[in-house]
């Protein structure tokens, strides 16, 4: 049996919960969580907010832990591995996003918690191929927020190019703007915090950010035209889109990684002239979390968390739904 | 004196007009002009449609012609080389964009027909950086359309690395239209057309296209889900993007070559599911005009031209405005 904790119904607290989990298929492992992060999404998740969750489940998948279990074609890891484990727990490994090294993107993509169970639990089960062995100095409590929150950043830095010179901003400072900061200071960018509050600017600066803007200052991008080659939106409420595609310098990109539910209108001819792009990206295969790891190993990118016992998981999810958390809340067994 | 067909108030006929021009600056070249194609911003600059025409002006960016004068620090070109001008004859060279090779999107870009004479005429003067030598296979009449519509359309197929196995769709089968096809399919893609009628099935066949899409017709894109690395528009009416959009195979890209007037609207969520994107392109650099022309040259891709004499200029232009050429008109000298 597989204890955990469960949302039972719709916006209702999470209670105890277990599950048969007996024979482990030929790819999969099995992981004892040391420590899960708690996304929004997992928020969204409870609240049957996009209207695709089975109750009762279990949330969670920003999980580290350690190999317990492999399956009997498991090949690439070993029990005793400590492991990340994210977002994504399996895909279909045949189409043409699985065969181009694009998991993340497959049509059939296993989502850790949806559907099945999360790691808010004992233990966790996940295609083997979707736990990342963790560097030695990446400490487990940290690893949880990287394996979803900070490859949903690092991956669009990365495949935009992002090294010494270029010119990045981050819209949100919160659980993945503090990532996406750190990531971009370290790749060698000069790097702008785009936020509602000026509170939040010495924070920022501490994260790496060499400029801030007030987004809710009149014309606040005015000062900004032909300015950035990449600009990196963490939030779900709508702006000035047209205003921030001028912002981008040639050739840059304007790249959603939530999705405001409002759609997004820009210029063609904006587009155009500085040959801009407006784009979306998602999570991250594991090879980019691969490298993502290595990169926060390296550069000594953490995320910034807040520790509470599993037990407390309730109290925990409150304080990630007021927006309490500075920035990451993560839960630990 | 230069003499040439030049526009003395909008929408009016072209007549003749004579200006001096005896000292060339020194990075400077005179072209002898051969022949002129005729592309739409030539009719937009006419009519003042962009509200930047300064009267009397001749039109004409797709020239061919010879080089008859150089100036004193012209090093790239002699008296008598073959050479083609397109939308640009100078940029600063200094800029950010300039020394990164993306000439194309200098905000100090100096257009051959804007605020200047172009190419409806004998001669024709621009910096030697923006004359640029034709192959010998190229004939000079199918030169012209190359310079401009040519290098619009390859640049972005060149830029999304369009090769073998790659899925191309050109939106309007037109002057772009057209060498768009040529291009994608003789780099080896699956090159669909779209185009509001189905007249034009035979003759997009004929240029490479393996697929057609007749637009108008109820849920034109819904087989087409997940399909196109890129999809080149060429046309100015609008569409429903969001559909389209649809259309992207992961990390794929809908690339504007021209402006809707109509802000363009698409889901975010859209672009965030497959690592979409939404962009535009404008001409090419230099060298991405010298790649295009070796290409053609190369792989045999010609515009499909129709041919007056220079003096029949108004008829011409005429033409072009009725949407009766397929696909460009060329005047001769």
């Amino acid at each position: 049996m597989i204890k955990g904790y469960a949302a039972y119904n719709a916006k209702e607290e999470l209670k105890s919960f277990s599950y048969e989990y007996t024979n482990l298929k030929p790819k999969e492992v099995k992981i004892k969580v040391s420590h899960c992060g708690i996304c929004h999404s997992d928020l969204h998740l409870i609240n049957n907010d996009w209207m695709m969750s089975r109750y009762p489940f279990i949330p969670g998948h920003e999980v580290a832990g350690e190999v317990v279990e492999i399956g009997s074609d498991v090949t690439e890891l070993r029990k005793g591995d400590r492991v990340g484990l994210g977002w994504q727990a399996g895909s279909c490994h045949s189409c043409e996003d699985c065969n181009s090294g694009n998991e993340n993107l497959c049509s059939s993509a296993a989502a850790t918690c949806v559907g099945r169970n999360g790691g808010y639990a004992e233990y966790v089960i996940s295609d083997s191929r979707f736990a990342i062995t963790l560097p030695y100095e990446l400490e487990s409590k940290y690893a949880g927020p990287l394996m979803c929150g900070g490859v949903t950043v690092f991956s669009p830095l990365r495949r935009n190019n992002i090294t010494e010179g270029k010119r990045v901003a981050v819209i949100g400072i919160g659980g993945l703007g503090h990532m996406a900061l750190q990531f971009a200071n370290k790749m060698g960018a000069e790097v702008t915090a785009i936020s509602t509050s000026l509170s939040k600017k010495a924070e920022a600066e501490s994260f790496g950010a060499h400029n801030f803007i007030v987004s809710t200052t009149e014309n606040a991008f005015d000062s900004y035209a032909n300015k950035f080659d990449l600009i990196i939106n963490t939030i779900f409420a709508p702006m000035d889109w047209g205003s921030l595609v001028n912002t981008l310098r040639s050739n840059g990109n304007l790249c959603f990684l939530g999705a405001p539910p409002e759609p997004v209108s820009v210029s063609a001819f904006s587009l155009l002239m500085k040959q801009r792009q407006v784009s979306g990206s998602v999570i991250g295969s594991p090879e980019m979390i691969k490298d993502m790891l290595r990169f926060s190993a390296k550069h000594n990118v953490r995320p910034v968390i807040e520790v509470m016992p599993m037990a407390n998981v309730n109290e925990a999810l409150k304080r990630v739904a007021e927006n309490k958390v500075r920035y990451r809340m993560v839960l630990e067994n």
